[in-house]
């Protein structure tokens, strides 16, 4: 590794207004300097495309953002290229947030382990990375999913509801996507397991919700915010559990989600819980443990839709960010 | 009894607008026709005025109203004065659903036990009655209050606001009330022992809880709705628990809560529930059992309001509307 190799990296533009676009984004080949004293230096292998990062790049996501001009931040699996520290040899796979770069410089207390055994390490980044901890934190710790309960799942074939879909039926729960597209609906049903599939462009949600859970909805796990937080909402079943925990609509700015009337989780004796997966970090080694092994043994349906190169990032970013993703979007950088 | 008696009943006589006002109530003397085969009849001691019905007269509570030219519904502490029923005998103390009325006939299956051992009845529609079980089912099941917990109570020194503190306050939490004026802020610490008290009128809610509660409101009980609930609610501590029992301010109907934007509720990792307290019934009977012998033992303050007389409950009902009862608001019908 040397000054004379490129670093690829896409920076912050300018900030997006509604939907984010291409030209929000620039690719720039930066020189790669020397690495800094005791940092482990990583070459980007899959990258991480989450909705919540659209509220990075806005400015405001949990007190930190992106500034234009900054490289975008995200977090990747990585090989280490270049290290002192014999804990991170040379060659290790690793957890960092690299950002949207070939190569990132990071502290050795940023870094964390590829679960051993994983022979798709990209899968550290879907179903049994972050978004598969949020799926299980809302699915098993928050809602509690049994047997016998109706799961309502938006942005169904997305990271976190590919992975919620998947522990709501291992408890017996009956579950229902709502998503758009004929592709999409084929993937909820015939990949990922749902009971029920419903367009939420071409169907009338509420009518459909009436049709395929005449009972109620005892699990809403609420990804998305309004219209559908509202419109699941007041379809919920006496003691439904409803976790939030993402806000896809309002990220893009154009939108404010207001929820339902406060009366109406009363009448509903429903049980809301925020949910931010940061919480669950010192739960991921023990979540690991129990998914690594079903995800080998072939039991679990990773959904990943993999974006060849970092050049295609903002474009798959802005898909991301309109619905039009089929799978948990991860970027194959480097090999 | 005879039919030569007559029985004084309120009824609605036009469903209000905004605030009640006593021009919407009218007393009639009403002949006590003979008693209907099989119904018990009682007399009524203790009428229970309960901000809840206030949508009872807007014609919109839990799917069921009154309507002008009716009595307004209530429940009441009252005494057996015929019956056929060996159960209940004449004499028999009993907790139903008498309405704002001297005599009311009722099947068996209305009426319920005041608890044994209560020697002031009225309690049974007080901290041992529907406000106490509320507060109970709030704070302890939904909430489950304990040492440390800094617990928030608005509608501080009525029926649920004084149960629920005591409750908070025997689990070692620090107590905070949210009410108005010189009296109730001495009720509420001199006789109900809170720790704090905020005057929601003149002082600004917000400037005063971050003084009272500087690591912010682990536990807030939300018996009024906006704009309370979500100035409350951006003081919430990480992992805050919100029971959403109430909304004062709606019954009025000229008032719509919205309560926060769902994402704080994601930021605050909150736990909101609904409550309703019918649903806890089943537990009422354990509820008695664990306060009953409290209350004898002068362990519980009940900090009721009691108005004399029948006749003036339509004014005490449009004072407890606008916040100005200082007390569970119970009127003497009989003796």
């Amino acid at each position: 590794m040397s000054n004379e190799i490129d670093n690829l990296a896409i920076t912050l533009a300018k900030r997006p207004q509604g939907l984010p676009r291409i030209t929000d984004f620039a690719a720039e080949a930066r020189p790669l300097g020397p690495r800094s004293a005791g940092a482990i230096r990583c070459e980007t292998l899959y990258l991480s495309l989450d909705p919540y990062m659209r509220s990075v790049i806005a400015g405001n996501h949990m007190g930190h953002g992106v500034d234009p001009g900054d490289v975008i931040a995200g977090e990747a699996v990585a090989r280490v290229c270049e290290s002192d520290d014999p804990e991170w040899p040379v060659g290790s796979l690793v957890r960092c947030h690299s950002g949207w770069q070939q190569y990132s410089d990071n502290p050795p207390e940023a870094l964390a382990s590829v679960p051993a055994g994983l022979s798709r390490p990209s899968l550290a980044l879907s179903i049994l990375g972050m978004p598969g901890l949020t799926a299980w934190a809302g699915m098993v710790d928050l809602a509690k999913v049994r047997e016998g309960d109706v799961v309502v799942i938006p942005a169904a074939v997305g990271g976190v509801g590919a992975m919620a879909a998947q522990l709501a039926k291992r408890a017996g729960a009956t579950t229902i996507a709502i998503t758009s597209g004929e592709e999409k609906r084929r993937i909820a049903l015939e990949s990922l397991g749902y009971d029920h599939c419903i367009d939420r462009i071409e169907e009338d949600l509420e009518q459909a919700l009436k049709q395929v859970a005449p009972d109620g909805v005892s699990v809403y796990f609420d990804l998305v915010g309004d219209p559908t937080l509202t419109i699941v909402a007041q379809q919920l079943s006496i003691g439904g559990r409803v976790v939030l925990c993402g806000l896809i609509k309002d990220y893009n700015g154009d939108h404010k989600t207001t929820g339902p009337h406060p009366g109406l989780w009363i009448t509903k004796r429903a049980t809301v819980n925020g949910l931010v997966v940061y919480d669950y970090e010192p739960q991921r080694s023990t979540f690991e443990q129990e998914f690594v092994p079903l995800a080998e043994a072939g039991e679990l349906v990773a959904n990943e839709q993999m974006i060849e190169g970092l050049a295609a990032a903002p474009e798959a970013f802005c898909e991301l960010m309109t619905g039009n993703n089929h799978g948990k979007v991860v970027v194959r950088v480097g090999e």
